[in-house]
């Protein structure tokens, strides 16, 4: 847990990147995003990295990936409407797990706007207390974008 | 009334575009985009269209456009991973209230998924019981888009 | 559809009753619940009368209800924080589908500040473009709240 | 940092309690709570004891608590439809930031299903940039609950 809080990153810093477009209702009563918004990112934009590079179906997969820890620091706030740019890489892999950091960057900013630690424990989608080891097709897409 | 529930539609129905993509929890348990999804993307298109012709400002306008009826009818489900078109059309601009027609289109489709019926009504920001006319230039960018 | 818009409903017209409490994110930017959140209470609160009345398991059932129409008028905004009486009522049974009205009000209050219309059709779970009859379970539990 | 990932609480650990209640949109395509809702409950649960406790209005307050650093904890999920217990202490008192730990019990359960992290820092509503002291009516409320 040393390198938590992160220092601000640059775009460099990560491999693998989609976009994120707020909605009206992601903006809170003070005119700002939500917090809880930017998990929703490390959820979407990780599990499309997924789908996209290790053939992931999460409708019928049989295993799948649950979330132990997430955390994440924000810097500066964004606001609806937007689309920020979300940059992943992965900075562990384990037997069963599987910890990515993400980066939110807002389209003319070089540094992050917050940073997510998000981690995937993969267990049998039946049995949801059996951890199981990470699926192959995965393991290699993650191996891509590791640090 | 006589006009709901509508027949589905095609892209030629609609003036006005925007896109808009799901996100992971947007899927509900049955591993499809849950009905409220779609109300979301009315708020989304309708205001970030006034935000885009109208120069509409959500946080300090002096009057804003509450929602006094608002529905829905599906036709296809869509899932996550995917971005819609949403297309939008003004049906009636009364006194104080605009109708919007909005339709929900899958990319390799000429016909609506979904379409949804939304209502503005215009009150002031500070005393929102008291309903005041369409601010001119709100009005001016909607009849540019009406049927 | 002669019955669509309602008018204001008082709390004897309907018959099945939870409560839903709003959340911090409920509120837009205006300060009350988006219009989004209504059709949550919907959802939530519908299949809770058919999960505590019907047995219904939506994890596991082999019949889901899916929703081809839903709409809402709106006559009093609500805020965070707030809990809400949601009454329902079954409108029409037929035989894939039931047409559920929903009534919201505030704690202190006889009649609606919101009216809903919800439509749910049975189809097969594994085959969803499959309608099915309503499960007898869920007819059976429905026919006792319907007007 | 040397306090996260936080150990398993028990209900003993906590000083202020509310209630949450679960949605149907608030289950993923897994089955279970989505991460991102935990949040909401951290949002949800603090706004409210300041709201009972120390006369907050984020409506119209002038000081607004925004957060810079939230993290959780999973060890069980929940579903939807369920009440959870959420309890909450203060952990750090600062100049101009406030950090609460969060713990959500299953109403059967003696120890946690989720451990959150969430800070406050406060600033002036109207220029955002601006760090202030604590509120002194916040500071009170915030010091009897805090370990």
């Amino acid at each position: 847990m040393k390198d938590w809080p992160p220092s601000k990153r640059s775009r460099h810093h990560y491999c693998w990147w989609h976009e994120y477009s707020t909605r009206w209702g992601d903006n809170d009563m003070y005119g700002h995003v939500n917090h809880i918004i930017y998990f929703s990112m490390f959820d979407t934009v990780v599990n499309y990295f997924l789908i996209k590079n290790a053939g992931f179906d999460p409708v019928i997969s049989e295993y799948i990936g649950v979330t132990p820890d997430s955390r994440c620091c924000y810097y500066e706030s964004i606001g609806y409407p937007a689309t920020v740019d979300v940059g992943i890489i992965v900075k562990k892999i384990g037997n069963s797990s599987i910890t990515y950091e993400i980066g939110v960057f807002k389209k003319d900013s070089e540094t992050t706007c917050a940073v997510g630690h998000f981690v995937h424990v993969y267990v049998n989608r039946n049995n949801q207390n059996k951890v199981v080891s990470i699926p192959k097709k995965i393991a290699e897409a993650c191996r891509k974008i590791t640090i």
